[in-house]
């Protein structure tokens, strides 16, 4: 039986949490939520500093990836690693989480989340959906998919 | 242990197979493999015609769903079947899965794939990258969450 976990206040008062919960979260999922919600944190304040090493460092050597920079997805983590390191150095920037979710399966947790992140200069905002799938393995959990896209993007005509 | 399920051609022939496989799969997760393939591309083939009722069918009750016309994801089928109801209906087309991919993990299968769909009558192409969480229930693999995004759309200036 799969159980929804939301991330409530108690998490993180920044996490909007849904309103559309059915089931009640047992504790260990809230345990496991808490735990993935700060994995992914931690690693965002990194990305977001322009250190792209703490997702590296959190995923799996399977990992499947995409983004809508690229026209295929990059399986595995050493292709990944090329990839993160080759990409232009990124203006530094704040980035909140909105509307978190954590559902656990197993030894698998799917966090999904909105992620508005606003550059310190500049000023501009890019609004992204993102899933992480996250695994439990003896080394501790690990990303094998993560998905990144543009909420409502604007396309040219 | 993370094991990687590339689809090979003994799987679907439309499916390319990935070049990145490093680590050999189990008979029994290539049989899973094949059955999250089938099952996701019969219910690709009714949505081609307008029909989402199939991806309905093999949602989970506490689903989460993205896609890039949501300003925010949708949490659960009671909400996920009237946004699929209200769509607009869209001219009928034929798709191909493109890069499929099968992880699994347990109980969970993440399949990913790209999506190429191109209108019958105006011909008109529209590109997809697809994440299909799927978990094993005693009703059967049901997907638990789903990320639809454009593959590297253009945006509007």
């Amino acid at each position: 039986m799969l159980k929804l976990v939301f991330p409530a206040a108690f998490l993180l008062a920044a996490l909007a949490p849904s309103t559309q919960q059915t089931k009640p979260a047992s504790a260990g999922d809230e345990g496991v939520a808490r735990q993935i919600l700060a994995l992914e944190r931690a690693a965002l304040d990194r990305s977001d500093r322009g250190d792209g090493e703490g997702f590296l460092e959190l995923s799996d050597a399977g990992v499947s990836y995409f983004d809508p920079g690229l026209a295929e997805p990059i399986r595995g983590l050493q292709a990944l690693r090329p990839y993160y390191h080759g990409l232009p150095p990124s203006e530094p920037g704040s980035g909140e989480m909105l509307n978190a979710h954590v559902q656990v399966a197993g030894d698998v947790a799917v966090l999904t989340f909105r992620y508005v992140i606003k550059t310190v200069r500049s000023g501009r905002v890019t609004r992204w959906n993102a899933t992480e799938v996250y695994h439990r393995t003896s080394a501790g959990w690990r990303i094998i998919h993560t998905h990144w896209a543009y909420t409502t993007p604007r396309l040219a005509k």
